[in-house]
C-alpha cells in the first residue's frame, strides 16, 4: 500500500510517518518509484506498537527506538524481550524505564527495603533493578506520612492478587508464538490493560461497598 | 498550634492554607487575637486529605471543597460516604468524578455496553453513573483498535480478582470506626494504593516470565 493509505488505515497522519520513517522507527518501504514506496502489513503492525508506547506509555520517539531495536535484536530470546516489553530491562546499554543507569538500577534493591521485603516474603524471582520497586516503597511513605500505618505487610494479600493477575498475563501471551508479537502483546496488554484493571477495582469496590453497608435503595449484591 | 506550625507539621505553604482558609476547604482555627488563630490536630488531618485529594486525584480545589463539604454533609450514612469517597455518587448535584452531570451519568451504562455485560455477569450491583464504566468499554476498544481482540469476556477473570482485591480494601476500612475516618482513608487507600497496586503486578510479571521462560542466569521462581 501507498503511505496515504497507510496513513488511513493506522490513523497516524502522513507527515508524522515520514517523521517515523526518517528517525528510523519504521523500516523503509520497497521502493516502486523514485519518490514511491510500498508499505506492507509489518509497517501497519509497527506504526501501532509506535503509538503504544508513545502514547500509552508515554515514551519519547528516541526511547521507543531503542525499545523497538532491542526487541528486533533479541527476536529469538522470549524472557529477554518480555523484560524489555515490561519495561523491566534496559534495551541494550539505554535507559531502562525510570531513566536508571545501570550502576544506580542495581541500588534500587538496596534502597527500597521495603519492596525488598515483600518480594523476598512472596519468594519472587525479580531483578534488583525493577523500578516498580520504587514505587512500592514511595508508596508506603506517602501512605505513613497521611498516618495511614501501612507496611509492606499490609501488601501482602495485594501480592498474592498480583500473583495470580500476572499469570493470566502470561497465560494471555501464551497463544502467540511468533517472539516478536508476543512482545507486542505484551506492551499492549500490560500497558493498556492498567486503567481497566483499576476500573474493575472501582467497580468492585462499589457492590462491595453496597453489599456490606446497603442502604438507601440500591440492591445488595448477594441477595 | 499557630499557622506556622501547621505549615511545618503538614509541609503545606503558609500561602496555600491561608488560601485554603479563604476558600472554605479549611475550616477556620480559634481565635485568639485579632490577627491570630490556634489551630489543631483535625485541621491538620484536614490539610493531609486537601492534598491527597487536589494532589494524587487531581481533583480542582473547587470540586475538592464539594467533595469535602460533602463529607462532613452525610457523616451519618457510611453507604453515602463511601460512595462519595470512591468518586461513584456526586456530592449533592455537584459534578461527579467524571463530569458527568445527573442526566448524562445515567447514560454510562447504556453507553458502555462491554462494561454492562461484565457487571451483570459478575453480579455486581453497581450504579449506572459510576465513571469506570467507561474505562471498560474504551480499553477494549483501543485493543481492538491495535488488532488484538480482546471482548468483556476476557476481562472475567481480571474482574474476579478485582472483586478479591475489593474484599482487602473494604476490610481495610474496617478497623476504622468514624464514619469521616472512614471515608477519608477509604480517598487514600483507593487513590494511593493504585501505583503500588499496577507495580506489583509488575514485580509478579517479571517473576512469572522469569518462572516460565528462564534464561540468562536467573533462577526461576519455582524451583
Amino acid at each position: 500500500m501507498r503511505i496515504s493509505e497507510l496513513s488511513r488505515r493506522s490513523g497516524v497522519p502522513n507527515a508524522t510517518i515520514k517523521y517515523y520513517l526518517r528517525e528510523g522507527l519504521l523500516p523503509p518501504g520497497r521502493a516502486t518509484a523514485a519518490t514511491q514506496a510500498e508499505y506492507d502489513e509489518t509497517h501497519l503492525r509497527r506504526l501501532r506498537l509506535i503509538r503504544a508506547l508513545t502514547g500509552v506509555r508515554g515514551l519519547s520517539v528516541a526511547s521507543a527506538k531503542q525499545v523497538l531495536d532491542a526487541m528486533t535484536e533479541h527476536r529469538g530470546d522470549t524472557h529477554e524481550l518480555l523484560g524489555i516489553a515490561f519495561g523491566i530491562r534496559p534495551p541494550d546499554g539505554g535507559t531502562p524505564a525510570g531513566d536508571e543507569g545501570e550502576g544506580e538500577g542495581e541500588a534500587l534493591a538496596e534502597a527500597n527495603p521495603e519492596a525488598a521485603a515483600l518480594v523476598d516474603a512472596m519468594g519472587w524471582s525479580v531483578s534488583a533493578r525493577n523500578p516498580a520497586r520504587q514505587v512500592i516503597d514511595e508508596t508506603l511513605r506517602t501512605l505513613r506520612s497521611l498516618d495511614v500505618e501501612y507496611g509492606w505487610e499490609a501488601l501482602l494479600p495485594y501480592a498474592e492478587l498480583a500473583e495470580r493477575t500476572a499469570r493470566h498475563d502470561l497465560d494471555n501471551l501464551e497463544t502467540v508464538t511468533d517472539p516478536l508479537e508476543k512482545a507486542e502483546r505484551a506492551v499492549l496488554l500490560t500497558f493498556l490493560l492498567e486503567p481497566a484493571l483499576m476500573a474493575l477495582r472501582r467497580l468492585a469496590q462499589e457492590n462491595e461497598s453496597t453489599a456490606r453497608h446497603g442502604g438507601d435503595g440500591h440492591t445488595p449484591a448477594r441477595p
